[in-house]
């Protein structure tokens, strides 16, 4: 199928990169997605979102898809047979796309996991609320729990709409005629330099004077500096990390 | 003003939280904080959320708000004096609400400064777009430079809805029902421990026995050991963090 929508002069891939989300709020997806240069990429089709209600699966006239923690404790759970019904009826055994358990106690997202994402045939995004989900469907469905950050949000809503803005702006052609994201943040496993712009001085602070002057090797050297001393001074565990993976 | 309307009887402050967001997409806000728990909270006052475009600051007929990197280089840097502009027209001198810059060089999220915030007064939230704002207006208007994780996202937007979001869920009243937040992921430094509800078994899988018993004391100890282990076994640094901060 993949290969009859080639012809010859087409330069972009006629499959697109495509993303579930199982979600109770399927009205929150596009939301911040549908507009700016994700949005566009959408309705050009180079992404496709689907967004799934995992109350359709819910058990009873109620829909009911939580109970109350196994032990004890406040807060509800997400059923394991409700949620297992809702990843299989969006998934088939044979789908190849990775299945992400947005979770605080996943693995911190970096930019290389969004990069090999990108890269990849799309994903499908579990979102928890309440307490959480029931530990069983994680292994029964092989999820890949992943953390936005160590913060606690009110869902994995939010937390799938950060993952795939970060993917789709990586997609080919989304990004247009800005930087391709090969200087980026973290991409050298560096913070960014510091930008400057128009006016030349602005309340008493004028750009740096190496900027002004047209000396790229210069002013390579200079941001490259830049990155260095600002990573060093904020970040030191970038550049431990640096050098464990290299 | 905030005494006056305090009356015997009342519970709540009647001062919101206040968010203040300034973005060239206000129509991203509320988005999806205007659904499920923040989106209740919202709708009944406990905080209120203004979402200001900087683009009313720019400059000539075609409000422009981005100008070409001094020193060269790809994409557009937001200029100084218009998120300036923007930012005196949204919060006089005296407002004492954190300002917030979105950026992944900022120092990471955690949910001990979400608490914090969650506890002022509210905060303004700078959203930068393109490749970043002019380092100026960052030390001329003293913004905190704030990152929610090591990834690249199309602008701020998407990490001032998450900030918002771990935010208002600790706001008093929000949660409902749910927990208070006391005993959850990161609060003790700790991943949170597996959660399990009915049924009973399922494909195989049965609840761990000790949390069928009624034994809370063996409960309490089973959950602290399994935070413990998964803890250790995913993220060593919130161990190593922990033995620093305290």
């Amino acid at each position: 199928m993949r290969g009859e929508a080639i012809t010859a002069g087409m330069t972009t891939d006629p499959v697109p990169w495509r993303a579930t989300v199982l979600t109770l709020y399927p009205e929150m997806f596009p939301g911040p997605l549908g507009l700016s240069l994700s949005g566009d990429a959408l309705a050009r089709g180079a992404w496709d979102l689907e967004a799934r209600n995992i109350r359709a699966h819910g058990i009873g006239r109620h829909r009911s898809v939580d109970d109350t923690p196994a032990g004890g404790g406040a807060g509800m759970v997400l059923r394991c047979d409700v949620l297992a019904a809702a990843i299989d009826a969006a998934a088939p055994a044979d789908d190849p796309r990775p299945r992400l358990l947005m979770s605080p106690r996943g693995r911190p997202l970096t930019q290389g996991r969004v990069r090999a994402l990108a890269e990849g045939p799309g994903l499908i995004a579990v979102c928890g609320r309440f307490e959480g989900v029931d530990e069983r469907v994680i292994a029964a469905r092989g999820l890949e729990e992943v953390s936005i950050g160590d913060y606690v949000l009110s869902g994995g809503e939010m937390a799938a709409l950060v993952l795939l803005d970060a993917c789709v702006r990586l997609l080919p052609g989304t990004m247009g005629k800005m930087a391709s994201g090969e200087e980026e943040s973290f991409e050298g496993g560096l913070l960014e330099y510091p930008h400057y712009t128009r006016p030349r001085e602005w309340e008493g602070r004028a750009i740096p004077e190496v900027l002004n002057g047209g000396n790229h090797g210069a002013i390579a050297r200079w941001r490259r500096a830049e990155a260095e001393r600002l990573t060093a001074e904020r970040r030191p565990d970038l550049i431990a990390a640096r050098g464990r993976e290299s």
